[in-house]
């Protein structure tokens, strides 16, 4: 399984992954998750992958070929704008599947993938796209300005309660490792360590990189700052009276 | 969707269920999900269900229609175990699976249902089953005295971080009500109202039955608390200092 998030705010995009991978239980790996394409000044693009991990590294290898393409060939380092950043990871997810696809579903195998792409291409504004195991894809808006990917449902309802594109960089991180917290401690097939990367709004180049791990002392103090706070605000609350 | 919790305490037991039923989002229905078979004195059975409302309503059925089976039957008012109980609720739905779940096959509807049956019968402890859709099923035990149905993931973190077999029974009602609400907040597919049942251990009769409905004084205040107290607690916690 896979836990990431990529919000869209005011100030900027923050992307975060989980990095375990499990082919059964008996089968556990550590994989980044985040794919960075930065070109300062011009483009930065991330990706956030989760699936069929031979789909994913096969969609992130046929982008990065696409860097030795015949000039004129539409590739993630030439196209204009985002959408077509997320059409052409569409096209590999598509292309990958129709490899792959047909010899995995014989054996029982899932082959679906789903991407996050977001960035900002110079000359456009920042942008955030899903797309689906069948290549289509969305894009994130003001009233929606998160994506989630894999066991998303633990670490919704902090996001839900939180963020809006207004969120300060600072306090969105916070709210991603918290929802973090809740995946990880709910299933044990999202894991540390998690890629976090901020990307402040049309700077065109990655804000800050950062991998957080095991025993990391902010995240740790806020795992445990976060659980305590619950338990307290939760003995605070009255009891039912009409419980006897 | 649904969802349903069960919790069996040193002090007794807690069911909990929604209300809601929908085929698809223009078919929007309330029905009742708990089911209670109370001979005081003799036992209290306790029956939650989720999944194909025409399946667990045959499920209930054949199980009502055994209170005239010929004498010597089994039936749910004669076994002297919950185990029996929940044998017969795990056959009751494969009966209906058989009678049912082919032709819906090949409509392409899914014929699953889930049943949590819990309670106490004279001479035996209380005990609390999960009858899988193929009929066969588990019990709690004290590292695990829950059990959900339905749209479990959201209400679920915050079972995890308080619940133990040891909690007061009043603090346990609380844990559900906030478990429903994370779980309402974030699925329009699970509504109010929530039917609630509290069985004190070794009364032998239901103890308290509640309906709790939109409006309910209560379940309006805990919701609003609970936000306010999740949104305090995170504006405690320190950003972190990495991201500039």
């Amino acid at each position: 399984m896979t836990y990431c998030v990529a919000l869209r705010l005011d100030s900027g995009m923050i992307f975060a992954s989980d990095s375990r991978t499990n082919a059964g239980v008996d089968h556990i790996a550590t994989f980044c998750k985040m794919r960075v394409y930065e070109k300062p000044g011009d483009r930065v693009i991330v990706l956030l992958s989760s699936g069929n991990l031979a789909i994913t590294q096969g969609v992130i290898n046929i982008l990065d070929r696409h860097q030795k393409a015949p000039q004129g060939e539409s590739t993630i380092w030439s196209v204009t704008s985002m959408f077509d950043v997320a059409a052409l990871a569409g096209d590999a997810l598509r292309e990958m599947q129709q490899r792959d696809g047909k010899m995995l579903m014989q054996s029982g195998i899932e082959a679906s993938a789903n991407i996050i792409v977001g960035g900002q291409i110079s000359g456009e504004d920042e942008r955030l796209f899903h797309i689906y195991s069948q290549g289509n894809f969305i894009e994130a808006s003001d009233e929606t300005p998160y994506f989630q990917l894999g066991e998303a449902k633990y670490g919704k309802p902090i996001l839900d309660r939180v963020l809006t594109p207004g969120t300060p960089q600072k306090e969105a991180a916070k709210c991603v490792l918290i929802s973090f917290d809740s995946t990880i401690k709910s299933n044990i097939s999202v894991g540390l360590p998690i890629d976090m990367l901020w990307y402040p709004r049309d700077s065109l180049r990655v804000g800050v990189q950062q991998r957080i791990r095991e025993g990391d002392p902010y995240f740790s103090m806020l795992r445990q700052r976060w659980g305590g706070g619950l338990r307290r605000v939760f003995g605070e609350l009255p009891d039912p009276d009409w419980m006897e």
